[in-house]
C-alpha cells in the first residue's frame, strides 16, 4: 500500500505531497502541528489533540483551515487510505502562502497537511523494557513553549545532542537549574519517598496530551502527583525517572547524564504507570 | 516577465516552486537563509551574505547544498531570469527531505531554494524621508539569534505587534531591559552627545551585514562608534534613533513607543549615515 498525504484538499501520493516555497511554514516557521497516535485502529486522545491545535492557532491568531468536524473526517480518511492500524497521524497547519513579509498576510487561506505512518508496537515495548538514557542540556528555546509550533530548531539540536551521546532524549534545563521538559516529551521523576513529580503547566512547557491523560488516570485511582519544578540534582538522584509523549507513551529512564537511576533497570512505578497508560489506550473508542 | 524560482537544481515558474511536506524546513524550521539586495543590477555585500550563510550552516552542522562558486552562478542566473535591476534575492537552505524525526537525518542532500523580486527604490526613499515609528517588545526568542535560521515565529509575532500599533518595526528588549535588535533589523541610537551606539555582536543578535558595512564605512571616515548595549530608557531619550537592514539600508526612526525622537523628523546624523551607506551601495561592483 503506497502512502497517501493530504495537502490542502487533495489526497496525494506521499512523494508528490508538496507545498509552495512561500508557504509561511517554510520561510517563517509560522505554523503549528499535532501528532496523534493510533492504536488498534483507534486514535488516542483525538479531542485533546484537536483542543490543543485550536488553542495553538488561537495563540498565534491563525485561522483554522477548516471546521473541527470536517478535519476529523479528513483525519479518518488519511488513516483509512494509509491502512494504519498502529501508527501515527501528523497534522500541520500553517498561515498559508503569501509573498514573503514578516507580518500576518491578509485574506490568505491557512494550509493544512496530514501524513500518516505505521509504527511498530513491538519495538516500542522493547525500548520500554530496557529503559532509556537521557542527557540534560540548557533550554535555549523561546518563551512560548506552550504553543505547539513548528519552530523546532532548538528541539532538533537538543535531540541530536542526545543522539550524539547515545541517549534517547535530552531533558532541557532552565536558567534556574530546573528541568523544563524533553525535546519532544514531558519529564517526570519519582523521588526517594515514592512521590510522583512533574512540572506544572505554564508557558515554559508544552501541555502534553499523554501527560494529561496519565494524570487523569492516576487521579482516578487516587494516586497523588506533586506538580512542581524539579532540579537536575533531584533528577540525578531520583528513585525513578520517566517521560511521556504521544509516541513513547510512558517510557522509563534508567540513566541521566552519568547517573544510573535506581538499579539501572526500569523502575516498578514507571512500569506500573506505563501499564496504566496502555490500558487507557486499549480502552479507546 | 513571469517570476522564476530556483528549487533544488531546477528553474521553475514561481507558482510551481514547491518543496516536499517532509522538507525539514517545513516541519522543523531546520534551515537558514539570506536576503541579498540588488541595486542597479549589482548585489550588495554578496560575499558577506555568503560568509554568514556558511557560518549559519556550520553552527547547525548542515552541509552546503553546493560549493560557493556554483551558488554564486545560480544567484546570478536567478537575478538574470527574473530581470531584477533593483530588488532582492532570497536564498534558503534546509537540511533536506527525510521521514519526520528530530535528529539530523543521514545521507540526505540539503535543499536549496532561491527566489527574487523587484523592490521600488523610490518607496524606500520616501519612507526614509519621513522616518518611521518603532515599538519595544520583550525579546522572547531562543538564545542563538546569531544563526540566521528560518525559526522566525517570534520575529513574525513581534513585527505583527508593530503593525498592529502602526509602527514599522519592533525593537526587542532582553530580560535586563536592554535592546537587542529589531525583528529583522539592527538597532542604533545617537545619544545627546552625538555618540553613535549599537550593541556588540554576540549570540544575542544577528551579525547584520548592513550593520557591518556601515561600521566599515564609518571607520574609514574616522567616525567613532560605541559598541555597547543600550536601555529602553536611553532609546526613548536618544537624540536620534535608526535601524539598519539589507532592505531598509539606514532608516531613521522618529518615534519609539510614545516618545517622539528629536523634533519628530529624521535626525541629521541618521540622514548622513544613510547617505554614506547609499554611496557605498552605488559603488558596488
Amino acid at each position: 500500500m503506497s502512502r497517501i498525504a493530504y495537502v490542502n484538499g487533495q489526497y496525494l501520493p506521499h512523494r508528490e505531497a508538496s507545498v509552495h516555497v512561500e508557504d509561511r511554514g517554510y520561510q517563517f516557521a509560522d505554523g503549528v502541528y499535532e501528532v496523534v497516535t493510533i492504536v488498534n485502529g483507534k486514535m488516542i486522545d483525538e479531542e485533546g489533540h484537536l483542543d490543543r491545535l485550536w488553542r495553538s492557532l488561537g495563540e498565534l491568531r491563525m485561522d483554522a483551515p477548516m471546521d473541527r468536524e470536517p478535519m476529523k473526517f479528513v483525519m479518518r480518511e488519511v488513516i483509512r487510505q494509509n491502512g494504519i492500524y498502529n501508527g501515527i497521524i501528523y497534522l500541520q497547519v500553517t498561515r498559508g502562502v503569501a509573498p514573503r513579509d514578516h507580518p500576518f498576510p491578509k485574506d490568505v487561506r491557512p494550509a493544512l497537511v496530514m501524513t500518516a505512518k505505521r509504527l511498530s508496537m513491538k519495538k516500542a515495548a522493547k525500548t520500554a523494557e530496557q529503559g532509556i538514557a537521557v542527557i540534560t542540556v540548557p533550554d535555549i528555546r523561546w518563551t512560548r513553549r506552550d504553543i505547539k509550533s513548528v519552530s523546532l530548531l532548538p528541539n532538533v539540536l537538543a535531540k541530536q545532542e542526545a543522539k550524539d551521546k547515545d541517549a534517547y532524549e535530552a531533558f532541557q534545563v532552565d536558567d534556574d537549574g530546573m528541568v523544563t521538559e524533553g525535546s519532544s516529551t514531558n519529564a517526570w521523576i519519582v523521588d526517594q519517598d515514592g512521590k510522583i513529580i512533574t512540572r506544572p503547566l505554564s508557558n515554559d512547557i508544552l501541555a502534553g496530551i499523554t501527560r494529561a491523560s496519565l494524570i487523569a488516570e492516576l487521579e482516578k485511582r487516587g494516586l497523588e502527583i506533586e506538580f512542581r519544578s524539579f532540579s537536575v540534582d533531584e533528577l540525578h538522584n531520583a528513585r525513578e525517572v520517566f517521560l511521556t509523549s504521544s509516541t513513547s507513551y510512558v517510557l522509563p529512564v534508567v540513566k541521566v547524564d552519568d547517573h544510573v537511576i535506581g538499579n539501572g533497570q526500569p523502575g516498578s512505578i514507571s512500569l506500573d504507570l506505563r501499564e496504566i497508560y496502555q490500558e487507557f489506550m486499549l480502552a479507546a473508542e
